[in-house]
């Protein structure tokens, strides 16, 4: 096959747009080798010209002016690596219904506005690819669209987030909650403000995009039910080790029944569990499915150079599948509907301060019976003028559980302390040990 | 697109090939929806006809003729789901000959005739694929070829057979070898004739796949070192606990200073490292490389409908690639020299015993010193009218630390042990606690 020449431009080049131009350069003889073509960086987009860089591009394809790429008829691919929903989609939309197909690592902007760009995408011929927006350079939008085609994936849960991970790693060592976020920032890992990170926000977007590529249906960011690990301390982490179990922040995504539930939250994970043992700032994405069981990828999810692995990794892909039309682009064919948020069943662990005098006991398990759930596992442990009831449920659905916890909450025995985590197993609850 | 009907053919329908044949069915809208082809089995070759199957092809589509297949020049693809190196070997060759694409659930076939089966497919302008032949539904092949492409992999460690990981974590629970065996055969994991398993041959037709895949140049399965694990005992897994590590079946593949080292054999696997809570059946591959530090991928190893997934998923990206020349074929595009076996570096337990005397300890460190074996920790436990000692060495060639046993060995107080087990670790050696 003769090397066909592909001018490709760059919107940002910051960490992440240095290191794809200088992928495709230092590795021009690999891409050649897999497509036949050689991907040549025409134009990239800076704020700054005159700022120094990692990686020097030749004089004149850094550009100021959007129009020398948006005017540029022989740019084929473009690689959007600016951030940012606006004026990122705003370019990304342009590059589209201009006939050229586009690779981004905007995880928001896939998030916020993938409907209309991924319409514009099929209505210009062109490809859309994305997977640098989720977990950076694990390969899991590729896998679950083009390895997982015929496997109905019913559940996605991940680490997607290495900044949190990373706290609570620190947190199982002993450190404190602000330690472990101050120890975060030292790093690098979390920004000044680090609300995106700890609040979730990050996870959410990547969960949305999993989930809707894992169930064909769009999945609004609006829809995902979002906790942060804020109100987490030592406390859950000493009582997840007595379960054998680590605390994680997990995107979970669950398709039952043909409705589908998004959540961002911390959760149990048993120890025995593949995502337990994803530690410091790695991310890692669970597919169960009929056909699979499950399938686990972890690896950094971050990081420039990681990040530009995969943009390359899918302007590989463009141009090695041009004209063949395999899913090139929206991965919705579906509309499911959202699922209640009381409805998804888990199991659950309960913590429970109340008064340490008898009959208290008896009163918890009857309203947790009046809703329905389930006591697999109970211990009291003596504390601070009363007692903490620690309790792992069997299956219930999370409704019914705030019920409960709302009835235990206004007992005259409560002590100021009635909440819930649900707990990730590949055990039965019985067989979770308290040590 | 319009719906573009596409005739295939199973070779072989045993639990695969009917799993293969019933995802085709009850997921054609899927397919359909990712690439725009309908795929429809029209042959399948079997030796009896009349066996009772849990899948019922149509009459007419069994045959045990493969003149039938060879013959009917409507066959788009074949599915090699029959196993065996021959008569397999000569079928996938006479299909890709006659230019029909070929997707393989084949290990010891893509492992002995790689080389030959490429060349036709190359030759003929089809392709072949591969993906079930290494860990059945974990995409590893896929990953590799397309996500990975310009990330200079440079080292595989994979868990790459089932069985003996099975028994690893059933002796990890207090099971003797023996037993260990006897439960895997069973549940159906070991064969009555478990060689394949524990001798380390199956993972070695693997690791060679994975290595050929990962450099891009042919490693033939002579190449592979192989040693399995009937040699272990519960005594390893009690040494290794001590030092927070298990004991797995590792296949590794190297690339270093352009030469390839590829073995099967036990290792220690720190406790904290992704591939150590890899348990039971499943099989787990760790991929390092330039740009993205690892990627772990893990998942169900084996299993009929898990096969399956991973030939449909070819089968698919066959149909979705045709004419594209995106990497269907051959991996192999260079030729890189094997590695001396002892040149391979790595850090290492030592278990020796010797008589429990002073002056003991002091011979031993000096014939580790004489082949620059360096010790980082060093634990002596007294025990059958001698003493055991576990060493943990820095990073020292395989040969150095054969040439220091050898020595050891033929030391007047050594006690009838002098064995080595590479160890692999996130962690520097020095922090490897002894407990």
């Amino acid at each position: 096959m003769a090397s066909v020449d592909v001018p490709v431009a760059l919107l940002g080049y910051g960490t992440v747009g240095a290191a794809v131009h200088r992928l495709l350069e230092e590795q021009a003889d690999e891409i050649e080798r897999a497509t036949g073509h050689r991907l040549r960086v025409v134009r990239a987009l800076v704020r700054d010209p005159a700022k120094h860089r990692g990686f020097s591009p030749e004089p004149g394809v850094l550009t100021t002016d959007h129009a020398d790429i948006a005017g540029d008829a022989s740019i084929r691919v473009v690689a959007e690596v600016m951030g940012g929903v606006e004026p990122a989609g705003d370019y990304v939309l342009a590059a589209l219904t201009a006939g050229r197909s586009v690779v981004t690592a905007n995880k928001q902007l896939v998030a916020r506005r993938g409907t209309e760009l991924f319409a514009a995408a099929s209505a210009n011929g062109v490809q859309l690819r994305f997977e640098a927006s989720v977990c950076a350079a694990i390969p899991v939008i590729k896998v679950l669209r083009e390895s997982l085609v015929v496997t109905n994936v019913h559940r996605v849960l991940g680490i997607v987030n290495g900044t949190t991970n990373f706290m609570l790693s620190s947190m199982e060592g002993g450190l404190s909650y602000a330690d472990a976020l101050a120890e975060a920032q030292r790093l690098g890992y979390a920004e000044a403000d680090p609300t995106d990170g700890v609040g979730g926000i990050d996870a959410a977007a990547k969960t949305a995009i999993l989930a809707t590529v894992a169930f064909g249906s769009r999945v609004p960011i609006e829809w995902v039910a979002v906790e942060g690990i804020e109100g987490l301390t030592t406390e859950h982490i000493v009582a997840a080790r007595a379960l054998e179990m680590k605390v994680k922040l997990l995107g979970r995504a669950t398709l039952a029944d043909g409705r589908i539930d998004v959540r961002v939250g911390p959760a149990f994970v048993d120890a025995r569990h593949p995502l337990a043992a994803v530690e410091g700032a790695f991310n890692a994405v669970m597919l169960q499915g009929d056909a699979i069981r499950e399938i686990t990828l972890e690896g950094p999810g971050a990081g420039g150079i990681e990040t530009a692995s995969a943009v390359v990794a899918d302007m590989v892909s463009v141009v090695g599948t041009t004209g063949t039309g395999f899913l090139q682009n929206d991965p919705v064919w579906r509309d499911l509907p959202q699922m209640a948020p009381g409805d998804l069943p888990s199991n659950w662990y309960l913590r429970l301060k109340v008064e340490d005098r008898s009959g208290v006991l008896a009163r918890i398990a009857q309203e947790l019976a009046d809703q329905q759930v389930s006591v697999a596992r109970l211990v009291q442990q003596p504390g601070h003028g009363g007692a903490v009831l620690h309790v792992v449920t069997h299956e219930a659905p999370a409704g019914s559980v705030d019920a409960a916890l709302a009835s235990i909450w206004a007992l005259p025995e409560s002590r100021g302390e009635a909440s819930a985590l649900p707990v990730v197993s590949d055990r039965g609850v019985e067989e979770l040990g308290w040590h």
